[in-house]
Order: structure tokens, then sequence, then C-alpha cells
């Protein structure tokens, strides 16, 4: 069948309109709880969805995109962390930092974050394809553009400060974090980051 | 939330026997449900069981302690942080991780923390609760014991590197961080925590 036209925000909508958009959106979260972010295919999901791979491709662009698309991620820090490594070194901690909260701060977005927060946590069977997800398309790409030692353990510890925050902030409410403005909690906690991205390894 | 039957450690038991604890933990469950951490008392969860308030605190301690049971908590730093604060200062990040990472890697102790951070986070009734025993219990006594400005906001700021921590290498099981060893984490993690809790506020 024809797919292409009404555009949707950075690509093509499948034609046969919700149909065959719903038939790939079923079959994409059908391959991603089988096999894992890992072992999801695009040929995989296109076979599922009965489409050609192409053109799933050039509806859906990556896997990256296509999974991020159905969990609602409502930042692409694959697409945006490498831009940011590639900026002035001694300001990454604040540059990813700033980043993250600029976003979270804005209530449509912080809504999805939370939804994909709580459920890559508290869904067994989310909390595998949402490590894969961030291994594969964040965390690897952070390591390769640190080129230190210990890249991807440097890479997860950032991961490790930018989720407990953003779960203590918005999550969990905790008072004095989600009380305090962007800047101070920048002041506080990209020298964290800063330090997991350049120090010497101890 | 996970009731067990094993028995309580430091206190006595009710002598109705299980009839008369499974009436406890379902009226706490209940009291905690609808009033929140803070909002729960001793005394109303008694009246909930049909029991003496007096019996219930000599049975099951403070709030602290049958909130603790109740979730199954596999640690109790608001009892064991207090004491590595009296401790010497310029150790405590370290002593904090080292405390709470060596439970955590004791498999029943992690299988239940497992449990409580994913309903704390997936479970919107858990959230606030856990947050309100979170705040009351560890962050208010932790900030207490520092002296220091920005107190309680300190406090917060390890909160969210140790939860964060936590998440990545026990739920998430992010590869750099699940294959690291005790030490080396400490070697990365804790000066971050040392520095939210003496370093001059920025």
């Amino acid at each position: 069948m024809p797919e292409h036209a009404a555009p949707a925000k950075r690509r093509g909508r499948p034609r046969g309109g919700s149909d065959a958009r719903q038939r790939i959106v079923a079959a994409a979260t059908a391959e991603f709880s089988d096999l894992g972010y890992d072992g999801a295919t695009m040929r995989g999901i296109a076979g599922r969805a009965g489409v050609d791979a192409a053109l799933l491709h050039h509806y859906f662009g990556t896997k990256a995109d296509l999974f991020g698309e159905i969990v609602g991620a409502p930042m692409r820090p694959d697409l945006k962390i490498p831009e940011i490594l590639a900026g002035p070194r001694d300001r990454i901690g604040e540059a990813i930092l700033r980043y993250v909260l600029d976003v979270w701060e804005q209530p449509e977005a912080r809504r999805r974050g939370i939804l994909v927060l709580r459920s890559a946590i508290g869904n067994k069977v989310a909390t595998p394809l949402f490590a894969g997800f961030l291994s594969r398309e964040l965390l690897v790409r952070i390591a390769a553009g640190i080129g230190l030692p210990d890249a991807e353990l440097r890479a997860s510890l950032v991961a490790t400060q930018v989720a407990g925050l953003l779960l203590a902030r918005y999550v969990l409410r905790l008072a004095p974090l989600a009380d305090a403005s962007v800047d101070e909690l920048v002041a506080w906690v990209a020298p964290t980051i800063q330090r997991y991205l350049d120090a010497p390894s101890p």
C-alpha cells in the first residue's frame, strides 16, 4: 500500500493514515518487548508490521527515533549530547545539566519525562529496554566523545547523577530540590558531572 | 506493599499472633496511604487496628520502624547515617557510600531494595509516601547533623547521587556500573558526596 504524505513533525506519516501508523507502533512495541533494545531490528519491525523496511526508515528514521517516539521521550539526549561534547571542554558539565533541566522545566516535557522514568523503573519489561537504549544510544556515544580511560564508566556515572537529580526533583519532589532554581542546581551539580567527565581516573 | 511474615528482629510480636500482626500491618498501610507519611500517626494506626497505641509502640517501635517494616526496607539509613555523621568529617562521603553499597551487595537486601525503589518510583501512591519518609527520617536528620548553610539541600543532593547510583547499578544494571567493584565506585563517587556535605555553598 502506498504510504507517504501528511507531514508529521520531522518525518512523513504513513498514508493508510493512523491504521498503518498504529500497526507499526504495535509491531515495534512487540519487537522491543520480545528482543530488547539491542536485539530489535528495523527489518524485524517492518516484517511484523507488513511494511517495507526502507519505507519504515523513511518514515520513522532510526531505531532510536522510533523508540524515542514510542516511549514519548521528551528529549533526545542521544542527539544533543554529542553536540555538547563537541563544545568547550571545561563547560560540559554545566552544558549537559542546563540542557536537561531546561527541557524538564517545560510542563509538557516534564509530564512525559516522568512517565518514561516511572515506567523505565517501575515496569520489569520496560527496564532492560530503557537501559539498552540508554547504553547504546547515549552512554556509548558520550564515551566515544570523551576519549579517556574508563570512558563508559564515566558516562554511566554522569547518568547516575542526572537521573537521580531528575527523580528527586521531579518525581519524588523532595522540597529543597523542587524549590531550588535551575541556577542553584547547576552550581551544585555541574562540577560533579564535569569531574566524572574529565578528572583523572582515581 | 509486601507483608513479610519473618519475625520482627528487635521487638516482640503482638500476642494475638499473626492475626493481630496482619491487622496492624493492614491498618498502617491504609493510614499511610490515606494520610501520607507525615500525616499518619501511631495513634491513628492503633485506632484502625483496634489495639492500644502504647502496645503498638511497644511491638513496632516508632513510625519509621513500622514504615520500614511494611515496605520491607532492606536498610534503615535513618538509624545508621546519624552514626556516620558523628564520625570523622573528612570520610563521611566514603562511609555513607560504603554502608549503602555493602548492604545492597547482599542478595536478599538487594532484592528487597529493588522492590522498594521500583514501587517508590513506579507507583503513584507509594511515591509521596516514600518521599515523606526520606525527608522526615533521613534528610532532616542529615541536615541537622551537618550544621551548615543549605543543609537540607546538601542532604538532598547526597540522596540524588546515592539513589541514581543504586538505580543504575542494581535496577537498570548499566554494564560499566554493574561490573565495577565497590572500591572503584567508592573512589569515583565518594568525593561527590563529600563535596555536597562539606564544600562551601557555591
